[in-house]
């Protein structure tokens, strides 16, 4: 152990309340990075975090504009080049979040209830990346870090991080690491933390269909014109097989079948159908019965409707036939699957099975690589180590159904392992209203972290 | 010809610009009965033609609040009691209007272009029961008019009249007539003027789909959740059959077969696939191939979805699975089709193919009967002399795809005749964006008016 870890955990836990109330301040920005409406608010929320980890005493600390959002970055090597230098990766953006979504109260005024914390951004990911911050805080105010530490903090990750990757291809020097870690996934209970090490990919299209130029009285023309809603509807309603198998030709082509070791060591972790039910309110579990929930969610692809609209959706009735609809599709995808080898395969199909009475298109809103990571590796087992004494529980290795296409970019193009330690909870509510946040985890999450860069330290150079 | 007609046409072109604008007065009030937040404005449209037709020296003037919005009623009665007397309907409410739906100009705004006026209502129907408003004024001015006048004019037509019935039924004596005259319906062409003798009932429902208890991270729990938006794609998909007839069974049972002598009548103001792909922008014609365009907009049943909504809808990707979807759908029915039975067919159908993955709601947002009126009645025959007279053409007598549920109220209530003399044009636009009206149709609605209560006057007594 090095010399201050156990200083640095005391500092932490002495500095637990203030180290809340800045993450508090932080959840107070609605950096929500899909809309252009909170673009400002996207650039003071990076501003804050520069003008933070300056005043932690780190260096070459700078807001890198991009094409999109900008990129925060801060570095401290006090530990000397013979020491390991990790990689801390996290993103300060959010996910859309509105009082009528079923909020109980606003989503950027962070609320505390029986020690969690409800804010939109709580778990995913302010929350998490920020216990990063505070364990470096906490070993720089007790005599230095054991480890060179360098932070990299996005606000695209919520739209699949279109710019990170070519900031990285330019900053490949600067950015050189030995080991990457990320927090920004999550656990099924407090007595097992996870460690995820796959991570799905995404390809997430748009379907326009344009019926009549424009809204038509529906008695006058009903009968005659085919209604664009329901054009949409009968397509997107081939989307599925009746065994709940995705019906695109060639969609299952490249997926990496899962070994009957894998399918093990999934099981160890697996969902009851009562468990799922509890946790997602659904009357029944549905999906591809030649798999178990979890690996339904987590090591097969999906194809999912996450918008619809056409026409009045306000009270009453409007006897219209809407000019357009349209949909948001968006695919998760598993190793070896390809984002732009989907989205042909999608358009293709749609385009396909459009009828000549409306027209109908297709389009790429946002895409990303699964990933697929080694759990031997040393600075995996590091990071067990690190939840079995800094958390208190051994961790399983997971698969993440979610998309943090950053990953397999970061795996890709930097060579190093990427760490995936969960510091959030399966049922904390990302993306949905009343996203929270347990105050206990985001301390213990610090002291996870501070434990994990000891380990680190002490692993055999190469 | 009763002795002061002419003088009446003569004091309607004298006056036709202050007639103009008493109408853009009408077209400013947002009376949208559908949207509770415009009830303020409804109750001042009400107030400002009870004011109007009291300035007018009609009698008995007075708004009559009802459990919805509120009926305006006014009468003449200086005929004498041994002449015949004539009801006049109008509705003063409108549909929803939205800049976002591609409005050109304000949709509350009347903007003047080409001889023609833009606003919401313009045609659908305040400038149509303008022109009986102002045809009685051109009477009252000039001497007197040739028939005792009542006039009724409702708040929620838009919404499928719930409170007029009931008050008619508890107003029968107050609103006795000869004749029932409205004017809320068009012609394909200025030379072709229509009687409208049919009109098409409907069947207005809303469909709710509920998934997950709120929307959920698409990556966390994708592949074993139904999704709500795709099981409503699914039960929508299912419909219709893939001739385009309606997959609803018993849907037709009741329909009453067209007469070979009826197809040669509405074959008469037949619609190319030409010109009704001009006039609605869809790349091509749809519908059940054992009918004729006319005859599905007007003779058959239909099944229109009005709405649509899941979901994320805004700018750039939002990956949920959403907790909710819902549609809105309307059918239009002809005669013998009742629609609460048709109302029930639809509910048992979509409840029968809901799956049990997800939790499917059914509900009756409004209904109305429909209608078929003789069209050899010496009524209707009048209003024919009247077109051609005042209008200067021959009219047709037509089918109406639409629905004004109080026309089969009051022919059943009231027994007597409804006569349904259009004064819009097809083209005009009625519940789409840039509704428009011709001025010069206005005009020459009201000569048409003065003259048809003089062809009235004229008809034996029984």
């Amino acid at each position: 152990m090095s010399k201050n870890t156990n200083e640095a955990i005391q500092f932490a836990r002495t500095n637990a309340e203030r180290f809340q109330s800045e993450l508090f301040e932080m959840l107070r920005f609605p950096s929500i990075s899909a809309n252009p409406a909170h673009a400002e608010d996207v650039r003071q929320m990076a501003q804050w975090l520069e003008t933070h980890l300056r005043s932690l005493g780190l260096e070459n600390v700078k807001t890198y504009p991009t094409a999109g959002h900008p990129v925060v970055y801060a570095e401290w090597l006090g530990a000397g080049p013979d020491r390991p230098t990790v990689l801390v990766y996290g993103h300060y953006d959010v996910v859309p979040a509105d009082m009528e979504d079923g909020w109980d109260t606003p989503p950027f005024e962070p609320f505390v209830k029986d020690g969690k914390v409800y804010a939109r951004g709580a778990t995913d990911d302010k929350g998490q990346l920020f216990i990063h911050v505070k364990a470096l805080e906490a070993y720089l105010r007790t005599g230095g870090a054991p480890v060179n530490l360098k932070i990299l903090l996005e606000g695209e990750e919520e739209v699949s991080s279109p710019n990170l990757a070519p900031f990285i291809k330019e900053n490949l020097e600067m950015l050189k690491a030995d080991v990457c870690v990320i927090s920004d996934s999550s656990m099924r209970i407090v007595e097992e933390p996870a460690i995820t090490h796959s991570l799905r990919g995404m390809t997430y299209i748009q379907v326009e269909v344009q019926g009549p130029k424009e809204d038509l009285h529906s008695g006058f023309w009903g009968g005659a014109v085919h209604n664009p809603a329901l054009a949409l509807v009968e397509i997107l309603g081939k989307l599925y097989n009746p065994d709940n198998t995705i019906a695109v030709p060639g969609f299952y082509d490249d997926v990496a079948a899962l070994t009957p070791e894998e399918r093990q060591m999934i099981a160890k972790n697996e969902l009851t159908e009562a468990q799922f039910k509890e946790a997602t309110g659904v009357p029944a579990v549905w999906g591809d019965q030649n798999y178990t929930i979890r690996e339904r969610v987590s090591a097969r692809p999906t194809l999912d409707i996450n918008g619809l609209w056409s026409g009045w959706s306000g009270p009453g009735p409007k006897t219209i036939i809407p000019g357009k609809a349209g949909a948001k599709l968006s695919s998760r995808l598993v190793g070896n699957q390809n984002p732009d080898k989907i989205y042909q395969l999608l358009k293709q199909y749609i385009e396909s099975i459009a009828p000549p009475t409306v027209t109908v298109s297709v389009s790429l809103v946002t895409k990303g690589n699964p990933a697929l990571i080694p759990f031997d590796l040393p600075e995996m087992q590091a990071a067990a180590r690190a939840y079995e004494k800094g958390w208190g529980y051994s961790p399983v290795f997971t698969r993440g159904g979610g998309s943090i296409p950053i990953v397999a970019d970061i795996y890709d193009l930097m060579k190093i392992p990427v760490v995936m330690m969960g510091y959030g909870l399966d049922s904390d509510g990302l993306h949905s209203p009343n996203e929270h946040y347990s105050l206990a985890m985001f301390h213990r999450g610090i002291e996870t972290a501070i434990t994990y860069l000891d380990e680190l330290a002490a692993l055999p150079r190469p």
